[in-house]
């Protein structure tokens, strides 16, 4: 049986990740690929467990418990569900993985990136992915695209504490994870495509495609 | 201020750990000292719900993952509760703590003792321990001792799966968990004590409040 691939998408909240993920599932089914599409954190029921306190305890998680909480997640999700459904030769598309660790932890939270290159290898070493698509937003369009919803995991915990502060203390957060995404991108061109999230959705669904086919020849029957 | 004493309680399940730490609380309030009780993991709402995981979902989860949610629960414990209590002075006595880790994590579920060394830097590299008592069974005790509650988090999950099958799985599970008490014991003199756990609840007390005394004679008023 031959491996599957692993495609992440990755990319501040509000950019489309989870809208373009579901387009690339349906294109793939449509030329015959069998696709396991999941998320970061939850996909396992300990994953959602743990989402739920992500969610709910924000406000008094540590910068550390977060980071040890989202990779307890990440070794379930990734026994569970991920490194399986690769070995039985199904294409695997994850909505964040680890580079979201890398932007959000360590660029947004400030976490020592050496603490995280460690729980990666405890946890995926045998697991980079074929291919990341990073949605990116011009860093004036950050403070439009940002959801609302004060459930959102990945905001800046300090946004709750003084909501009407978004200029002084979330837009920051957001661009140092915004800045994380791209030097990798910078650093890993061969895994990491960044594509630009502003225009229409079916635009930018049309640029995945094409670069998805260009990588995987086979997938171009239509 | 004075930094306080950590005091912790150690020992496979079922040993009397918690009896024995209400009694020392009680002691050492007598003589005037004010003392923070407490325990891993819990002691704070978000190590609570983590508990509850490790609890309830024990059977679905890895090894590593395991792990993974016992430092994301002492790491807030340690932020919230110990750290803060020694700095206001108080002692605290805390019924599990790193050893727990080292004997369960490292000899009950094999995993790699530099995994939590790692973790146990990030966590806690500045709390070592003033006193660890190490409750401590003969082998050929561990069996009656063990609860035969199904929802103890620190039993080898296979015994739930198999439970006549005591002998042959959950008891060498205990032997390594209790060798690797014994080992570290062996390592650290000064810090962890044997107390031999066998005779009555009243003995112990008084070898444990003896050895106190005996260590900081300023708790010998009576």
């Amino acid at each position: 049986m031959q491996r599957g691939k692993l495609i992440t998408f990755e990319g501040i909240d509000g950019v489309g990740k989870s809208t373009q993920a579901a387009v690339l599932e349906s294109f793939l089914l449509r030329q015959g690929i069998d696709v396991k599409r999941t998320c970061e954190p939850g996909g396992v029921p300990v994953g959602e467990k743990i989402r739920q306190i992500l969610l709910h305890e924000k406000e008094d998680l540590s910068n550390l418990a977060e980071l040890l909480l989202f990779f307890a997640a990440r070794a379930e999700h990734v026994h569970r569900v991920v490194r399986p459904a690769l070995e039985q030769g199904q294409w695997v598309i994850c909505d964040r993985f680890i580079d979201a660790s890398y932007a959000y932890q360590g660029g947004g939270r400030k976490i020592k990136s050496g603490w995280i290159d460690t729980l990666v290898k405890w946890v995926a070493s045998d697991l980079s992915p074929d291919l990341t698509i990073l949605l990116n937003l011009p860093s004036e369009h950050i403070h439009d695209r940002i959801p609302s919803n004060q459930h959102d995991m990945f905001r800046a915990s300090v946004s709750d504490k003084i909501p009407d502060n978004f200029e002084s203390e979330e837009k920051p957060f957001f661009e140092r994870v915004r800045n994380v995404y791209l030097k990798r991108a910078e650093q890993e061109p061969g895994r990491i495509e960044v594509i630009d999230a502003s225009p229409d959705k079916e635009t930018v669904s049309g640029e995945i495609i094409a670069l998805v086919k260009k990588r995987w020849p086979e997938t171009d029957n239509e």
